[in-house]
């Protein structure tokens, strides 16, 4: 993308981030620190810094400039730290409680200080090992609610809305959505990754002009539509959850796009956790599912009728019809990451992991389908709780 | 707006202007030149400087920090001279015969200095004269087509628009149209500029929710639809013209908006000039009118099979869906325009210069009216031929 690495720039390392964390002041330089990369990531480095004597901890996120995925051969705009920590310090205006907080950003070394959430467990995680978080769909549909509607036309002044928007112009990361999430997996692309089993129903997709306008439609809401502040990448392994708290991390794919983008992908995910379950095990994830959805909703109203600035907000069915637009948006684009996260480059572990083969091909077979359905009727389904997963 | 005024700027006079000229080496020191300030304006001076010898003449158009339709009272961004400047300079790549050449631009000054335009007559004083311009549809529709493809995620590199975009954020031009187009009208503002004999059919406007219901969904495209760049200001009073020449001019209010909107106030202040007109003689303009629109699909439609950037361009009915909607979006930014340049603050001399009262009160009724129905119906109307004045 030929975006130069920045002068100064280099990677740390377990030893040379204590030495940072001292440097910049965070701790004493006499103080006993161990530091541990705990990164799953492809492009991040996550070093974990605990004082010893205190127990005092911090986290530091460096951007790595390329993409481990496919090796160094990819670079990647380390620009991205920045986005992320410039969204993150956003949504703590609106959503304190649900974002990590930021201790500093340092733009040279493209690396952010922020709190350390080791004890949380990631929502993916948690889910697939069988636990419950009665508190997600409260925070999350709050979560969503809140970032996207303050961030809009609706809740932010919109001259302020469209400077705020310039600072989150975010080429290189929508790309890798564009086409990895909206172009490669619909098309015979070699970033695609499927079993051999699911070939015929692939190519199904791939033939299938009637979604593939579909797909090409919401993927240009994608690339014009900058409704508001998004994360860009909200599945559930960019959540941090513990039995209380709620935690919405990652926002490096910032950028103003449309509303039903973060909240489809969300769903999805969801979505995906419950299409790896057994059937009789699928109603509580599906009822979180929905009541995220109703939370967003109740929230948003609120929102709407007690701080919107746009003069036509009180206008008749206005705010019905917003919702109506921002409920089909999000089951299109939900229906592309079921695909995407089934047959693209990016899979799931949800559906990854099931060991049996016919289990596991069986569930991203419906997968699937239900990816095709959500796109081709999403102007039919007028709530999450009618979503048929078979 | 709490913008600052630029460190260094002044207005120049028609002596100052003339020794800017000389000094940037434009014209030799000793050369007699003539100036002077030509401008209608608002919201620029525009100097006209011809060397008495040899003729050669340039304009000097300089952005003032202030309204002048409203008194000093008004600051208005400077910074709109390098959006003007940056604008021109894009369409030049595409158009280069339907734009001014700029010769250079001084950000401090606000100034852009360009080809001299000063034989060119306004289209929309044309218009009213009663003049034909036989090259218009195939000019404007040319340019239209080009133009906006050319800087859409169709034409143009995906990520490279996103930075493009990110130079043409514009918020003070583009809250202007979200009050004066989108807002004023259709409320009693003080603003608003009418005959009391229309007040009955204004009342009916602002007392009309479903109409505004569709008026706010129009708005919000253009808050959050970044499709192209736009000229944001394509009235016949931005289009200069000779019996062979079309020069678009003026894209202070450029940013990346719906495609529609510029294509519709086109269409809209041709429709402005023909209601303006008896019936008998409205159909050279209404002609004019349809094959600005035929040229328009027809290059666009060139354009997207020869030159798509898009992978899913060549899906079955992308580019009919497409069009489609480019056509519901002008049609609907044509009724708003019809509507604000009746009862809003800035007029048009189309229907102003009626001298018979009878006669203008029926006209500009019928803007409104029609105005209403094109917003009401523009997913019924699939060809601007459709379009019933009466």
């Amino acid at each position: 993308m030929g975006v130069p690495r920045l002068e100064g720039y280099y990677e740390l390392t377990e030893t040379t981030a204590i030495e940072y964390a001292k440097n910049t002041g965070f701790f004493e330089q006499s103080a006993a620190l161990d530091c541990e990369e705990i990164g799953d990531g492809n492009l991040n480095y996550v070093f974990h810094i605990v004082e010893r004597q205190s127990g005092i901890s911090i986290i530091i996120k460096q951007a790595l400039p390329y993409a481990k995925v496919v090796g160094e051969s990819w670079p990647l705009t380390l620009h991205r730290a920045t986005i992320e920590s410039n969204a993150l310090n956003v949504f703590a205006k609106f959503v304190p409680d649900f974002v990590p907080k930021v201790h500093f950003t340092d733009e040279v070394l493209a690396l952010t200080v922020m709190e350390d959430l080791s004890e949380f467990t990631i929502l993916r995680e948690g889910l697939i090992q069988g636990n419950r978080y009665p508190k997600i769909p409260e925070h999350i549909g709050t979560y969503l609610a809140k970032t996207l509607f303050y961030t809009s036309d609706f809740g932010l002044n919109q001259q302020e809305k469209k400077e705020l928007a310039g600072t989150f112009i975010n080429p290189e990361l929508c790309k890798i959505t564009e086409d990895l999430v909206f172009t490669d997996p619909f098309y015979d692309k070699d970033t695609n990754d499927f079993e051999e089993a699911l070939l015929e129903d692939v190519e199904a997709i791939w033939s299938n002009d009637v979604l593939k306008l579909e797909v090409a439609k919401l993927k240009k809401k994608f690339l014009t539509q900058g409704e508001a502040l998004l994360h860009g990448d909200l599945h559930t392994g960019s959540v941090f959850v513990t039995a209380d708290e709620t935690k919405v991390i990652d926002p490096e794919f910032a950028f103003y796009g449309p509303i039903g983008f973060d909240v489809g992908q969300f769903l999805a995910n969801l979505l995906l956790n419950a299409l790896s379950l057994p059937k009789s095990e699928q109603a509580p994830i599906l009822d979180d599912l929905n009541q995220t959805w109703d939370v967003f909703v109740n929230t948003f109203k609120t929102l709407w009728h007690e701080h919107n600035v746009e003069p036509y907000a009180e206008v008749n069915d206005y705010l019905n019809f917003t919702l109506t637009q921002i409920l089909q948006d999000s089951l299109g684009f939900a229906g592309c990451e079921l695909i995407r996260r089934t047959i693209g480059l990016a899979h799931v572990k949800d559906l990854d992991g099931i060991e049996n083969d016919e289990v596991r091909i069986a569930a991203k077979r419906q997968a699937l389908s239900l990816g095709r359905n959500l796109i081709l009727q999403k102007e039919h389904i007028t709530h999450p709780r009618y979503i048929r997963l078979y």
